[in-house]
Parts: C-alpha cells; sequence; structure tokens
C-alpha cells in the first residue's frame, strides 16, 4: 500500500518569481528507485518510473569488498527491471566509468534496451558489448541534445569528470523533472576547455526542478576540488625540467590528461609509448572518436622501439596507477615487462591517488620502483593529479542553481548521503525534503506528496563468480574464508558395506594445510586417529554413514587443534564397497 | 670474507672542537646486523656485535601482509641468535608497541637472555611472558639509567612517542658509540612534561657517534609532527560544546592521551567507563605503574553501569580505533556490545588516523556509526590525533645534534630509508657513510674502515601459523589463495585392486565452490565426468594411481572450468580395496 505524506512547503530560500508554482494536481505520481549506487561507490543504476514506463540510469558494477572471496564483480539485482522488462523504455549513461558501464553486458543478457550514450563512454560499452557477442540498439548523444524515450524528454547536459564526455541529464516527464548530476566536478579550465554548463543548469533551476539526484563522493572535502590546469602545470614542470626518461601511470579513461602528456611530449620532442591494454584500447578509441585529430600519428611508436630512443626523447603512458598486480607499470617494477626495463634516474610519474583499499599494493610498487633507483613522483608530494568530483562548494552552487523541491543525495556511502543531506539543509532545504534511499528503495511523488516504499524491490549486491550470477551463495564464501587461513584434510576410508571393516588403509590428503614434508609425524598420527576412531565406532555399532563421518570430523579436529592450534576443514569421505 | 673499505672522510660540515678524532687503531670491529625493521614496517630487530658479544635492540612481529593468508603474525628469523646464543648478552626494548615487542615470547622459546625495558614496556612484556607460561630475567629501567650489558654501556634517553615511555639508547662499547633513536618524535609540549631529552642527545653528538640508527617512518611528510597539545586543544573543544555521551577510540598503549580523555572527563563532571580488553589491560597496568596517581579511583564505573548516568556524566573510553572486527567499538556499531548500545547523537571521537590497509574497514565501521545518527569525529575533520613519528625537520635535528660519522636509516619501507640517506646527505653526511640496510645484511665497521656484508645471515619473514613456526611453506599459502578463489572438488573412488573396476559410485565432495543445491545438474554431470575418465583409463589399461589420478583431474577440470568459467582445486582419492 501506497500512502502520500503531505508536504507542501517549498524551500523558504528560493525566489519566488523562478519557480514555477506547482498547481497541477492531475500530474501521475512517478518513482526514483535506486538499484545501487547508495550507500556505496559503486554498481550505479537508478530507475524514474512514471506513466507505467521506466528509464534507467546507468548501469554500473561494483568491486568485490573485503571478505567476497574469489567474486569477480558486483552487480546490482535486475529483479525489478526483469519483471517489468515490457515497461522498461531505454538505459542513459551519465559517463563511461566502470561503476557506471560494467554491468550493461549482464543486464542485456536478461533484457533488451536502448542504449544512449556519449560518445566515448558509447565506444566503452561497444568494445564491452563485443567481447559479450552480445549486440543492442545505441544511440550516441552529445551534450545539448534532446532526445525522448517513452514519456521521458531527456536533455544531457555538459559536465567535467575525470573522463571525457561526462553528462548530466535533466529528464522531463509527465510526473515531473528530475535532474540527475552523475560523477561531475566543476573545472572553469578543463584541459579541453568544455566547461561544465552552469548556464543551463542556472536554466533548469528557473524552470523547477522537482527532484535532484546529485554525486555525493567529495561532500567532505572543503572548498574547491582543484581544476585540470593544475595538472597541466605540474606536467609542464616536470618536462621542463628533466631529459630522463619519463614514464607516466594515470587511469586510461582520462584521455584529456593523456591527452595533455602527448602534447607535452611533442613540446619536448619527445616520441610516446603506450603501455597496458586498457590504455591501447582508450587510445585507439579516442583516436577513432577524433579526440587526438591534431596529434599526428607519427609521434607515437610502438613500446618495443622505445628503447631506440634516447631517454630524453621519448614518454611512456603506462596503467598500473593503482598497483594492479598485472598492469603494465607493476609488471616493469618487478622486471617482468617484454619492452621497458627500468632504469636509474628514469622519471615514473603517478598521474593518480590510491583508490581506498589499494595503499598497501601501491606502496609495494612504489617501493620496488626506489629499489630501482627511479624518481617516484606521487600525488602527494606535487599535484600530478586533482580529483573528479566536487567538493562542498562546488556542490552547494549546484544545489544554488537548481533549487530542487526535493533532494536525493546519490554516488557516496551512507557517511557521505548523510553529509550531503546536512550541506542540503544548510542552504535552506527543508529536512522533510531530502529523501536517503538504500538500494531498493522508491521514493514516490505525486505533485506535492512524497512517500518512500524502504525495500519496495530487491536492491542487493548480485554477485558474479565465473558464470555463477548471484546464486554463490553465504555457505559458499563462508568456507572460501575458511579454506584460506587452514586449508583442508580429506579423509578417505573404504568399508565393507556388511560388516562395517576397513577394505583399504584410509587416505589422508592435506591442501593448504601444512607443509608436509615438515610434518610427517603428524600426519602419521593423524591416520592412526582414523584407524582409533573406525574402530571404536564399529565396536559400538555406529556404522551408518553420517555417524561415522561426524565421528572422524569430530575426532580429527581435536586432534589437529590440539597438535597444531589450526581448523582447517575436515572432509570425510567414506566409499561402501 | 669481510674486506675493509678505507672511509676516511669525516662529515664535512662537523665543527671541528665537537668531535673527538678516531685515532686509535687498534679498536675492535663491531657489526650491525637487522634482523627486521628495514624495508619494512614491522618487526623490528637489530643486533650489535663487539668482541664476540651481541646486544639485541628490539623484538617485534609485524602483522601478515596481504595474501599471507591464515598466517598470525611474522617474526623476525632467529636464526643468527639461535647459532650464537651463548654469545647473547641482552635485549634492551625502546618500547612497548608490538612491532618492538610482539616476537619476545618467541624468542624466548629458543633462547634464555635478560631483557631491558621501561616500565611501561616491562609490564606489557610480562603480560605476554605470563600468558605464554615464560620467565625470563627483566631489568626495568628509566631514563638517564646507564647499565653494562656484556661489553656494552648502555644509556636510555628519554624521547616523546605515542606510547609513555619511549626510549632512545646511547651504546658505547670498545668499538664505538651507536645511537639508536628508537620510534620517536620532538614534542616540546607532551602531555606528561617530559620532553625528549635533546640535550643529551647534543652532548652525545659532540663526544661522537659512530652510528646512528634513526626512524624513518614521517621522513617523506615535511614540516614539523603536531605536539600532544594540539590533541588536548581538540578535546578540550568536544568536551567544552556537548552535553551528549562522548565515546573515544584510541590506541590502548596511548597511556598519557587516554589520560587527558580522563582529565577533560572530570573537569566536566563525567565518569568513565572503559572497554575493550587491551584498554584495560593497558590502564589496569597504567595504575599499578602510579601513572594515573593523581586519579581518584571513584571515577572509574564498570562499562555495565554506564546505563546508569546521564549522557552529560559518561565518556566512554574504547578500543577499535582501526576498525577491529572483535574491538569493542565495532561491536558497538554493529549492535554487539553487551553493555553500550549507541544512540542518535553520541558523540564518538577516532582519536587515530588509519594504519594503511585499515582504511576500509574503518569506513565500513563509520558508516555504521553515521546510521546510528551519532556524531562521528574523525582526525581528517578536527585534530583529535597526532602521529608519534618525527617529520623532516625533527629528523634534521636530531642529525645535527647528532653529527654521526655514519648513518644508518631504520624503521621504514625501503622508500623511506632511501627519503632518509638523501636527507641525510642534504645535511653534509657524505653519501659513502650512509649505509641502506636489508634485514640479515650486516654493515661492519673498524675504525675508519666500514664494509657492508649482504645477506650475512637471514632477514627472512618467519611465519608464524597457529604452532607452527617458519614451515608454513609457500606451496601452502598458494594452496590457500587458490582455495580461497574457487574453493575444491574432491573426487573419490574405490576400485579393485585386480581388475581396476569400479567398487563403489564415485564420490564427489566439493567445498567454497558453488551452492550445490542450485547445481544438482552440474554435480551429476560432473559424477558422469568421472565415470568416462575411469572407462576411458581402464580400457586403455591406465590403471596406475598416478596416471589414473592425473586423468580425473585434468578432465575434470576441462568440464569444470568449461561449464562454469572457475578453476576450483580438484583432489582426486584413489582407494584398491
Amino acid at each position: 500500500m501506497t500512502t502520500y505524506k503531505n508536504k507542501s512547503k517549498r524551500r523558504a530560500k528560493a525566489p519566488a518569481k523562478a519557480i514555477k508554482k506547482n498547481t497541477d494536481k492531475a500530474k501521475p505520481p512517478f518513482r526514483i528507485i535506486p538499484l545501487g549506487g547508495m550507500k556505496e561507490i559503486g554498481k550505479n543504476c537508478t530507475l524514474i518510473e512514471c506513466c507505467g514506463e521506466i528509464l534507467i540510469i546507468d548501469c554500473g558494477f561494483a568491486f568485490p569488498e573485503y571478505e567476497m572471496f574469489g567474486i569477480d564483480v558486483v552487480i546490482p539485482d535486475f529483479t525489478y527491471i526483469k519483471e517489468n522488462r515490457e515497461r522498461v523504455k531505454g538505459l542513459i549513461i551519465t559517463h563511461g566509468h566502470e561503476d557506471h558501464i560494467g554491468a550493461i553486458p549482464y543486464l542485456l543478457q536478461e533484457v533488451s534496451v536502448p542504449i544512449y550514450a556519449s560518445p566515448l563512454a558509447m565506444g566503452l560499452i561497444d568494445h564491452k558489448l563485443e567481447e559479450n557477442y552480445l549486440t543492442g540498439e545505441t544511440h550516441v548523444i552529445k551534450p545539448g541534445d534532446r532526445f525522448n524515450v517513452g514519456c521521458f524528454t531527456v536533455e544531457a547536459i555538459q559536465t567535467n569528470h575525470s573522463i571525457a564526455d561526462a553528462l548530466a541529464y535533466s529528464i522531463k516527464f509527465p510526473g515531473g523533472h528530475v535532474v540527475h548530476t552523475g560523477d561531475f566536478k566543476i573545472d572553469y579550465s578543463p584541459l579541453d576547455g568544455r566547461v561544465i554548463d552552469l548556464n543551463r543548469f542556472s536554466q533548469l533551476g528557473d524552470q523547477g526542478v522537482d527532484v535532484l539526484l546529485c554525486d555525493s563522493t567529495n561532500v567532505m572535502r572543503k572548498g574547491y576540488t582543484p581544476s585540470e590546469a593544475v595538472v597541466r602545470r605540474s606536467i609542464d614542470e616536470i618536462f621542463d625540467n628533466t631529459d630522463r626518461r619519463i614514464i607516466i601511470a594515470t587511469f586510461a579513461s582520462n584521455v584529456h590528461r593523456i591527452k595533455y602528456f602527448i602534447e607535452a611530449s611533442m613540446k619536448h620532442n619527445r616520441r610516446i609509448a603506450v603501455s597496458g591494454r586498457s590504455m591501447e584500447n582508450v587510445l585507439a578509441l579516442s583516436k577513432s572518436l577524433g579526440y587526438l585529430d591534431d596529434i599526428p600519428e607519427s609521434v607515437f611508436i610502438n613500446v618495443n622501439e622505445a628503447k631506440n630512443y634516447a631517454d630524453s626523447k621519448i614518454t611512456i603512458i603506462t596503467t598500473g596507477s593503482q598497483g594492479e598486480p598485472m598492469s603494465a607499470l607493476t609488471r616493469m617494477a618487478y622486471d617482468n615487462h617484454k619492452a621497458i626495463k627500468l632504469k636509474k634516474n628514469d622519471v615514473v610519474v603517478f598521474s593518480s591517488s590510491p583508490i581506498p583499499g589499494n595503499e598497501k599494493v601501491i606502496s609495494q610498487v612504489v617501493n620496488r620502483l626506489y629499489e630501482k633507483e627511479v624518481d617516484v613522483v606521487l600525488a602527494s608530494a606535487m599535484d600530478v593529479h586533482v580529483s573528479g568530483h566536487a567538493s562542498s562548494e562546488e556542490l552547494k552552487l549546484i544545489h544554488t542553481l537548481l533549487r530542487p523541491k526535493y533532494f536525493v543525495p546519490a554516488h557516496g556511502e551512507y557517511r557521505h548521503l548523510v553529509e550531503h543531506a546536512r550541506l542540503s539543509q544548510s542552504l535552506g532545504q527543508s529536512k522533510d525534503n531530502i529523501f536517503i534511499l538504500g538500494n531498493g528503495d522508491a521514493l514516490e511523488v505525486c505533485g506535492n506528496r512524497t512517500h518512500v516504499e524502504r525495500s519496495y524491490t530487491s536492491g542487493e549486491d548480485v554477485m558474479v563468480d565465473g558464470y555463477d550470477i548471484g546464486d554463490v551463495g553465504s555457505v559458499v564464501l563462508k568456507d572460501r574464508k575458511k579454506l584460506s587461513q587452514s586449508g583442508l584434510i580429506t579423509i578417505s576410508v573404504a568399508l565393507d558395506q556388511a560388516t562395517g571393516s576397513l577394505m583399504a588403509e584410509p587416505i589422508l590428503n592435506t591442501r593448504g594445510f601444512v607443509f608436509v614434508e615438515e610434518h610427517m609425524d603428524l600426519i602419521r598420527e593423524a591416520i592412526n586417529v582414523v584407524y582409533n576412531t573406525i574402530g571404536k565406532s564399529t565396536s559400538a555399532g555406529a556404522l551408518d554413514e553420517a555417524s561415522l563421518s561426524r565421528a572422524i570430523k569430530s575426532d580429527m579436529k581435536s586432534f589437529i587443534y590440539s597438535t597444531t592450534k589450526k581448523n582447517p576443514m575436515i572432509i570425510p569421505v567414506i566409499l561402501y564397497v
């Protein structure tokens, strides 16, 4: 049952002239249903539902959390989409990062839906679809484009972010007007010159916005996020002051920054070699999209040719800024890179900051680089990286321009959503008009009335484990954890069906438990424990498989813990012959 | 073979008057051998060897690195100490943190050695020895104490650190004079008023220091580490401005800071409840050492009584500042704490900063606290924590006071050691007189000659895995990793010894692989694969166990990967009956 709470108050500070008073009582209700991206950073996916039609915004995956052993990625639960597949009219994409597009192949395996995305995002999506032998209806859109998806009139708005072609969306439909910022920052001097379209945000604010969904990632950072121009200055400083080989690691999708590395290299007559699969893919894509049209092809060389150039004449742009074990930079650091051997006084720039959780592996790579007497430039010492997300003062600007009736903080851990709610309140937004949603919750709006239906549908994590999607099960994960701690012991015995007597020597196998060659005595004693248990059980008449299994397990567990202080998994197998 | 390189140059900038010229050619040689703590932060342990006698400085453990699945702790390799046990004269402890005392029980199980430590450190060591049913000769020492350990004259020097009673050591012996700073910072206004004894450092510098071993942890931080007085001001601000319940999490061993929390509470007529085993232990120890003599016992209440006090009249001091899963604060956050139920507007202060690697679990706890509508105060937003390690300008002061002939950067990852070497060079130290050592390396000094013997003894990590010390083996760790990713399948078959024919249905067991109830078809097909393999092998005459095992493993691996895209461990067991 859905009940509507009356919420007729508008924001006190909103200038009366600018807001179209909502007197249309006949407006149909609409729902906003996040399936992912709330109370987490990752797997962004939000639905807007009106007049029986559904629009999806973004479809990303998340990387597995700590203790999700063996899980490849985590995707949103698409149950609601599957159950309402004929009502889904389209998927609009804010930008091409994995937490916004990564789950598209999983979605398309379930439902067919037209996709709308900017050129770079669509290029990355196409690549994913090809890899998964999928096809779909796709539409490339640009800032300023306005298009209809079912009853939704969608307008793409230029923003700035750490990937090219990031968009916000204005979405108008019979029930109201929603603005979704996507991930953004306000950069007055972005490298491509395309500043976030603040004028359009201002106009939309004047027209009246019912609900704002806004990036919360950096809400806890005070002030403003610095411009990419800061990175340009630091890169210039590095290029101006060294005649050594320069190796720069950054996120492959930061096309404009990479383009600037190329331009800086050209200014210093350096050729550019690119290493790392994702970097090569994105670069090829950028070329095909015309983003590198003013770069002559001749400046690029194959990474295998790099050794033929003087140190002062070469720049290597590479993956690995997060210390990823198989990435090009990590392979260089550990001498496993086929083409590039690092040498003393090479300059290695990390144009990146650690994604939480990666600190330790990055440290390991940095220490290896120091051992190679490489000059390491980190963002903690020099401004070679800036964030792509708006800090608190930028968020205040967006709120002030849009003056939404209702506010839903998005794209953040729970604390970010709460702090973003507080920021909005500090600007005069009524607490009653701010909704912190969880995945699967629905915010229902009908004119001036709102209602939040908690757990309207499933907002659960869906784990991808090989071809297994969603049914991994907590027992499986618990077992993996236990196995990772002390390994296992299998005890296989063959018994006579009739008499229960042993038909062969019990076989004891271990994996991940102890270094067996050093513990032959332990293994021998453990086999004796099995003999004893079977002897005891047989003489007590406990011949059924379940009781014997239990006895073997229990006796072995006690023996092993008392002798080793470890708790391996114990797997008895009884074959009756 | 040991050869000595002539290194007669002294530091150019050292004032001539201050340095006693070393003309004593008859001085015996000495060695400095770090067994742990070099190129890592953890398991500090360094030997000084002269005239056939060995002095040990610190004996700590390290927490297991990423991918050391199931390992409890990592300790130094004591082989060299064991092989020379009769020459080991004593163990001196700089302070009571685990990376300096944690491996003492493991050492004492191998060799008997007198221990010298400050009151708090010794209290913590005693507790460890009791827990392990160990006894040993122990000597409590205080700043200014001078004592002989074999041929070594050791002097304890007051420093400041994030634990009470931290000491540096001046160690004089026939071969020379070594100063070891231990972990330190320079705090002109520490909470206990005991400022690092800079005058003594200055005097020692005047007397001449042959080798300085110095903390490198914060060498990459510019400027000065703030004083604990900064924390005091922030704590005052919190207490002055709230009448809510205050819950403060910090490191149990930071006794002076905890004492200040108690004093601030008393000033505001708050009673103090303490939660968390290590916090309770250290507090009891601090009381017994007289560190809390001016605190009346009546201000402490049992944590179970906390609910009987008004919010404005209670402070709870707790463990859990690193998000440790079983700690008191984490239990509060997840509603698993028996005595404390968190409620809206409780103030929870993290008087700590994340130890690298703990960022994600701390975030999880902080998000849970936000969900409880608790006011969370983090060191990133307010100065409720300062580091215990000297930043670069403080290090420069110590180098300048001591003017050592030779310098060995200590207590740091490789990059920290390198940056500390550079800092020393920037002050005029000759590069030839700086030695970056690895664990197990030996720096040999004989008057003006030095030689580094790389891998003089084992500096390997020794892993503690239950009662297993050191022989865990890389295969075991690899197996644990593999098991953690996709679990395992065991295939048990009973065959007739003579004919090789099956005597029972093969049994297939899985753990940590798939949620079996959802994959009964897969399991059935897998059993068919076993039948096929055995049929094929038997008809081909391949009856020996090894070949049959290989065939079962190989066929099952292909089948499982092609159907699930997973690579569980496959364990065939063949019983011949």
